[in-house]
């Protein structure tokens, strides 16, 4: 085989959930029928890789060094909303009408694959609280153990500096059937009711 | 959004099978945790899509005009594979002691795709056979519809050059149970028994 096709091949590994089959099959692919769009990749990759950084304010992927977001004078600055990755963001951003700012972990706690409050960026996250414009901290990590450990510690934080931490709902999903929402969640829902008037 | 970062997820879709999700994905996970392997990827596109092209005997991707394997004199010239994808190549030179030539077509007759002879190269093929050196046609290509439209084609061409064609047997694969085997395959195999001495 081709040396320059193995190179390939093997750099695709990289991408999660690329094996040796499905590489071999993207490399295949871009050669046989997407040669200009395989360079428009190795261009855009390239230029990623180098130029985005992180958001100093709220840790999102950004080629400034403060992103628009956290620019904008539009936002409410008394509301912080903290994410772990940027597709929650976004998936907030266009299903509510929040307009405040962001905060993103980028990970959630989890000690045995090290990564601990810094790597999460909490130190950032302590420097904006006490800077005292915020009042009010949005925890919006996953329901999962993980993400309900790092919601018990943001909300410590929080409280240390005066800010009201809360939590979106959680409960059934609207529109779904009962009998096909997880056992979790409607234990939860179960356990949370509350009294109709 | 980082304008660079949603290049780069759009970008990201010419590979095959990648939608806007799993794009999402694979641009976020090189920028946090793969941003060397995503430089060599960049890198290793580049190259490929700028370097690698077709060797001018067998059709398959090479970086030189004509391909290492085509080159061996170590091979046999009297055997000629006809295969429809590298990857088939790949399987049969590492599964078989075969170390004849090869003859990539690169896709299978499919007219309501545009795909015809001249697009498999046969004309290339033909003027391969014509040199006479081929004395036997192995035609390896897919047992599916077009693969076998595409095997008798080849029968034919290989007919006209005085070239003996063969196929590689089909039949029920070795160490599968039958109950498993497909019905396609359970059938043929069926049909192709042979007496037991
Ligand atoms: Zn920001
Ligand atoms: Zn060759």
């Amino acid at each position: 085989m081709s040396a320059l096709l193995e190179q390939l091949i093997d750099a695709l590994r990289v991408l999660p959930g690329v094996g040796q089959k499905s590489a071999q099959r993207m490399a295949y692919h871009v050669l046989e029928r997407g040669r200009e769009g395989g360079a428009r990749l190795a261009t855009a990759l390239a230029e990623a890789v180098e130029k985005i950084g992180h958001c100093q304010r709220c840790r999102d992927f950004s080629e400034t060094p403060v992103c628009p977001t956290c620019s904008s004078a539009a936002r409410d600055a008394q509301t912080l909303c903290v994410v772990e990755t940027p597709a929650d963001r976004l998936a907030i951003e266009q299903a509510t009408g929040y307009r405040g700012f962001y905060f993103l972990l980028q990970g959630r706690l989890s000690p045995l694959d090290g990564i601990g409050p810094h790597e999460l960026g909490l130190d950032l996250l302590g420097t904006r609280l006490a800077e005292g414009e915020v009042r009010e901290l949005i925890i919006a990590t996953n329901p999962t153990v993980e993400g309900e450990a790092t919601a018990h510690y943001l909300a410590q934080i929080a409280r240390q500096h005066a800010v009201r931490p809360s939590r979106p709902a959680h409960g059934l999903p609207l529109g779904g059937e009962l009998e096909y929402v997880d056992r979790g969640t409607l234990s939860h829902a179960f356990g949370s009711r509350s009294e109709v008037s």
